[in-house]
């Protein structure tokens, strides 16, 4: 046995509450090493009492085999060993090493499930499908309101280019987005900033005039709500603008401002030109770094948090910059927001792995770029294959648990990336089976906007192009087929909130298949990535990770008659 | 190479900020396995600066080694990747796997060094020497306020009887604890309660009228106070007792009283006997668990820890079954205490693995059992020898921040345990022995009352006899022993704070060996836990873990002329 490999900790998603006397542990071992894991658990207390659970194989990367069980003991406190079978030499695995014959008091301790521990992500939020809208370039719903010297909507923008998009035309195409079957909208920023992408925040409290005021998100947000569609705006708290009202104090009255201690001025007198103070990324003048260990900032940036949710009503907050505050502060956020309005959303940018904010404590689920690059490779770039795909989602899988992995936002690009369909070479087949994967695969899918209609554009600024509404200059046909996918994910609710189980990975044929199941229903999914036709046998299918119970039903009694799936090249096969 | 073996992760103790600008990072792999590692790392944003920092072997157990290295960048953002070499197949580890080449953005990010997550325990508990007092077993300082029916001070105790010790008795001994060299006082329940114990409180506003009242305990705390030593409280909020007054409105009221919440009632009536209500451990009728999801419940005892502060200017406290209560409701208490005094500490009582408890937003440490179990197995019952001794050091060092493991309460013994000479079946020297090693090791060594004087005793209540006073009865060869030990830890500071490297574990001859260092001072002990002679040649010592820089100026430099070292049977030496 390799003993090297084999890893479990009683925290994380290692360890963690599902019910109020039901925990979920994994376990980790070498791919291929064990025949058979079990968990022997019982009371912390009670000498008797002790269980047996059989641990499940549910992913495979290219190194390890991860194994789950739920442990259900009605005291709540777990204390619990695994044995570990390679048909060899079996040993216990312990809190204090490996046994043949395990001592006293070596057991792994999950010490209590408290109430306040068995936290998720807002249940509207899980496996809900997103709408990214960068408001410059959505709709112009209010050319009155329009910045000067806008440039016509087709034209291909600039770094500092404006077109007048704003919050009216969003509540205009509201019709559009229900009809496309959205559950909620996340905005770039909207307050107060000079430039398109709103980013360097002029006032916190204030809608930026060129996307309207106070009474138009009002409408927006009631209009939305209305439609079933919730709203996220975008906080941008790591840096302000360059004419936020404390910055400009600084700048005018030096070290004796009163607002000295917001920034990290390096030096007096402050200059900006190279700036010589403390900036988002590497020198930007115009965004400097807000010091959110200073109690004054925290109180203010908290009252902006719990202002829009009171006067807009407003469902959640995406989290600009989310890994360069400290944690303290986003505790701290995370109270005042949720006491505001206890199921809204927090949602963290954070490009890398990010299990250190979502313990409960801070963000309910982050931007899932380590999906989107994965997407990359596999559907656009074509990079690596089908079992280097399911080895990138089983890491994923396997570092949340799974109501954060229901949250977490899917997406195929955003503001800051190519278009996915640029990525894909302008393929459309590729962006179409990549879609297929999010809408159907575990997660809060999140759609930016115009990718359902057959945008393109390069990385940021090109990535920001007008919204196509000209249905002639529309791709209806990759339109449909999102808009048909987001519909299935409504009827099926097991798309939704399902757990998740991959049971195909074929490098050789470049095919990947997952259930979604629970206890009432299951799907299947099979996404041919290759550009050749490919047929299953679904009966031989080898079931690497195990078929759970219910998808077994499914395999054995529903597809007897359609035993061989014949899959067209980019073909995608819903089952179930 | 064994790749399943390689772990790394961005947060927690393997990547934590020791310094504004410096980040430590840890990375793991198969024992024996490499030749060198390296850290390629740069700023997060800045495609140029490129820094390599070759790390450190600073310890090994069974299977793995663990390298370190700090890394320093102005900017605080760091992006990093690792360089394995193990002779034949060098690679790249990086957050998504291994590269022979890797691929851009694969790095581990820490994103930024914030001044709130720069935290460690208070300065003035790393290192310090604890001593633990159970009050009603100490010292009777004040007759008059005895319970009645006290029990000859010399008598076994029971479960149940009395003694008459009290704050009076605490006050009157401070000379000796001053004596001994000890920098702060730990003391068992002193709140109102029936139990000689206290852990089943009635009052947490009062203390109990058989140990004094709030007089004394604010004399008590002065007079510490101005002989430099420290008082913490032990916090019991896990459970009330049997008498609390919230817990009595139930059971006169039953469901209608206005604090049924305060309490997992499993049905009405309620009933003690047995308890139809969640308790501490297995249905102890008198200790009723508390509800902390109760938000009075949370605002009371919330209050009691913010009150004991201000009122008697305590020090901190020590949490009673600290992981049967939700993570939320300590982190709450955490910014109260630390509101009320920047440098309290909070110890948690955690017996088993902790590191979620230990992450800057909870506990400062805690009482340090696996280091306890450590040196039973290896001093006492002699169940293990150097090596596995070592492997134990080696997981509780990697497994916390360099400065939590100062902090944790290293304890050979405690009010909960059999007295650690009767666990070396009274024979003396393992006791020296072992206290020889927490006086010098990295830690907070906790002393419980009368270990220092040969005490014996078996597990509760055996271990709670009455201090041994006479001083015909003391062993003053224990007591001189901890107390020079202490006074060493007092003059040489490298002993309280500096880093350890274990150098020698030699289970043949069952030899361990470490060294403390800083940049100013370093001090090498080796303890023989055999019972013969051994002779060390100090020169040629492996080193298996490498010696930092300045412990190799003490080898060539200091050691020239003792190169041989003697040390007798269960003998200690202390070099430098």
């Amino acid at each position: 046995m390799l003993k090297e490999a084999v890893y479990h900790v009683a925290h994380g998603s290692y360890a963690y509450p599902v019910g109020p006397t039901t925990l979920r542990v994994t376990l980790r071992a070498a791919r291929g090493d064990l025949q058979q894991v079990k968990v022997i658990y019982k009371d912390r207390y009670q000498g008797a009492g002790e269980q047996v659970a059989v641990m499940e194989l549910v992913a495979v990367d290219e190194l390890f085999a991860y194994y789950q069980a739920d442990l259900e003991l009605w005291t709540k406190r777990f204390a619990y060993i695994f044995y570990l079978d390679d048909g060899r030499a079996p040993v216990f695995y312990t809190e204090k090493g490996f046994f043949a014959d395990p001592l006293p008091r070596v057991e792994f301790q999950y010490p209590y499930i408290a109430l306040k521990d068995l936290w998720e992500p807002p249940k509207w939020a899980q496996g809900a499908v997103f709408y990214q809208i960068f408001p410059e370039r959505f709709a112009n719903g209010d050319p009155a309101n329009d910045p000067p010297n806008v440039e016509p909507w087709d034209a291909r923008p600039t770094p500092t280019s404006q077109k007048g998009g704003d919050l009216r035309g969003i509540i205009q195409k509201l019709d559009y987005l229900a009809d496309l079957g959205v559950d909620a909208i996340y905005l770039t920023p909207i307050f107060a900033s000079p430039s398109n992408h709103k980013y360097d925040t002029t006032d916190y409290y204030k809608i930026d005039p060129h996307f309207g005021d106070l009474d138009d998100v009002r409408e927006l947000v009631t209009r939305c709500h209305n439609k079933g569609i919730r709203v996220i705006f975008d906080a941008v708290f790591n840096h302000a603008g360059m004419g936020f009202f404390a910055f400009q104090d600084v700048l005018k009255h030096g070290e004796k401002s009163r607002f000295a201690d917001w920034f990290n001025i390096y030096d007096w007198p402050i200059e900006t030109d190279p700036p010589n103070y403390e900036t988002f990324a590497d020198g930007i003048a115009t965004m400097p770094k807000l010091m959110t260990n200073n109690p004054e900032v925290r109180a203010y940036l908290l009252d902006v948090a719990k202002y829009w949710i009171e006067e807009a009503d407003i469902d959640g907050w995406r989290l600009d910059v989310a890994n360069e505050i400290d944690h303290d502060f986003w505790r701290e956020f995370r109270r005042v927001v949720k006491q505001a309005k206890p199921d809204a959303l927090i949602v963290g940018e954070i490009w890398h792995e990010s299990s250190d904010w979502l313990r409960g404590d801070q963000f309910d689920c982050v931007m899932n770029y380590p999906i989107q690059y994965a997407c990359l490779d596999f559907f656009a770039a074509r990079t690596i294959r089908a079992d280097s795909f399911a080895n990138r989602l089983a890491k994923v899988q396997i570092n949340h648990t799974h109501s954060v992995n229901l949250a977490m936002f899917n997406l195929l690009g955003s503001h800051d990336t190519a278009r996915f369909l640029t990525e894909c070479a302008e393929k459309k087949e590729r962006l179409m089976l990549a879609a297929a994967f999010i809408l159907t695969y575990e997660g809060a899918p999140m759609i930016y906007y115009g990718d359902e209609v057959g945008m393109v554009g390069e990385t940021d600024p090109d990535c920001r192009r007008g919204m196509i509404w000209d249905p002639r200059k529309q791709d209806h046909e990759i339109r449909d087929w999102y808009k048909d996918l987001i519909a299935l994910r409504r009827a099926r609710s097991v798309l939704r909130t399902g757990q998740t189980r991959v049971f195909l990975a074929d490098s050789v044929q470049n095919l990947i298949g997952y259930a979604r199941y629970d206890d009432e229903d299951q799907v299947l999914v099979i996404l041919n990535n290759s550009d050749y036709e490919r047929t299953i046998n679904m009966k031989a299918l080898p079931w690497p990770n195990g078929a759970p119970g219910h998808v077994k039903e499914l395999l054995t009694d529903t597809l007897v008659d359609s035993a061989q799936l014949i899959i067209p090249p980019l073909g995608t096969a819903i089952l179930g």
